[in-house]
């Protein structure tokens, strides 16, 4: 057996998500699937370095899969853009040891959520940003919040699953937040992401910046362990999966 | 009567080119008309500073309308982009001389066209540009044609309008061509254009960079003139109208 990494880019917008469902929902993991099995003449499993959500983004998301026959990675590269559709790109095929797994070896993740927030909308980007111009941010307490977020904290008040039975214990290495005339972006960087966390976390820093949250309340909202004390899920187009480390 | 200047940016993928036509098409300039027809309940004509084809984007295009009552520029900014589609945004609404007309006074228009080179497709990217990467590109000697392309010259060689009467002459002041690792972007800065020349004069020069025409045979090409002679005309997609100048 042979085991490769690649590594992808999409364009999430049409897709349920990057996890394959039981039913007849389109999924990045699906479309991936289907490809290296037709090239493999047999059904491949392709494990994902985590799961986006539904319209969610990726700027390079890692996975890997088991060959029974050595094939030449640029071989593989060529075949996957040659089927996948046009917003699902492979970047990068490369042989790896049998003993990788593409989530278990993930170090960490780079998330970004983009908020446009002139009133001109960017027709280019219109896709890969959340438009919020109705109130103004104040993003010197979003920071400031930020910071407090940022560490290892049981992170149950930002999960979108109730039903979620595994450790919900997660550390945040650190969240930039940008501002731009147009648009302010928080980069998230951390060791794994719960469902809807990144999302939660940015719902959250909104109604900071906005003023319906405050920030001496953070703490109280973590320790929780509730979902109804966070803020709200900001919409899945604002966010790229940027970056995946290994 | 209020002369009145916009700046517009669209992504044209979905629209058949600027200019209202007869039939059913949907047009840019039929959008905009339709909006500001709406806020002024009566008919209002929309001059552009010149029709972009089928499928090609802008960042600033311009144009300008005439109202019988005056309005705030910034109501009108914010109704333009209430009511226009996401793929169409108005950027600036201002008050100008009556004798203002967006395509009479328009000094230099500039329009850039991508080249995607790479085999790894840009997902994000892919509506705004020209995948090529079938055979290398010589970007030597392409530089050396557009020189040659440069200055005024009758284009009728490049003009897709094979009953276009009126004068095809026209200057272009400047033809810039970069290369990264991925993309060729060839900058067009000219008084003006004809129809479709910016994507035939990028048809040849792809046909130069590949070898399948030969610069000694630029200057015979623009004597000819006859379309005939000529590369082919790039697709729309790869094409945006950056700037136009007053």
């Amino acid at each position: 057996m042979q085991n490769y990494k690649i590594t992808i880019s999409y364009d999430g917008t049409k897709y349920n998500g990057w996890q394959i469902q039981r039913d007849k929902a389109i999924t990045i993991q699906g479309k991936i699937s289907e490809v290296i099995s037709c090239f493999a003449n047999e059904k491949i499993e392709v494990n994902g370095s985590g799961r986006t959500d539904s319209g969610v983004h990726a700027l390079q998301q890692t996975a890997n899969f088991l060959l029974k026959e050595v094939a030449d990675p640029n071989e593989i590269l060529d075949y996957f853009n040659r089927y996948l559709p046009e917003d699902i790109a492979v970047m990068t095929v490369e042989k790896v040891d049998e003993k990788f797994h593409a989530r278990y070896n993930c170090k960490s993740k780079t998330y970004r959520y983009r908020i446009h927030t002139s009133k001109i909308p960017n027709v280019f980007e219109r896709k890969y940003v959340y438009n919020y111009c109705d109130k103004k941010l104040n993003v010197g307490l979003m920071k400031k919040a930020a910071t407090m977020l940022c560490g290892t904290h049981d992170f149950k008040s930002f999960c979108g699953n109730s039903h979620f039975k595994k450790s919900s214990i997660r550390t945040i290495f650190n969240i930039n937040i940008c501002q731009t005339k147009s648009e302010i972006t928080i980069d998230y960087i951390g060791d794994g992401f719960l469902q809807n966390m990144v999302r939660i976390l940015t719902g959250t820093l909104i109604e900071v910046g906005v003023g319906s949250i405050n920030i001496s309340n953070i703490p109280a909202i973590l320790e929780s362990k509730n979902r109804l004390n966070a803020g709200f899920t900001a919409p899945p187009q604002g966010l790229t999966l940027l970056k995946t480390e290994y």
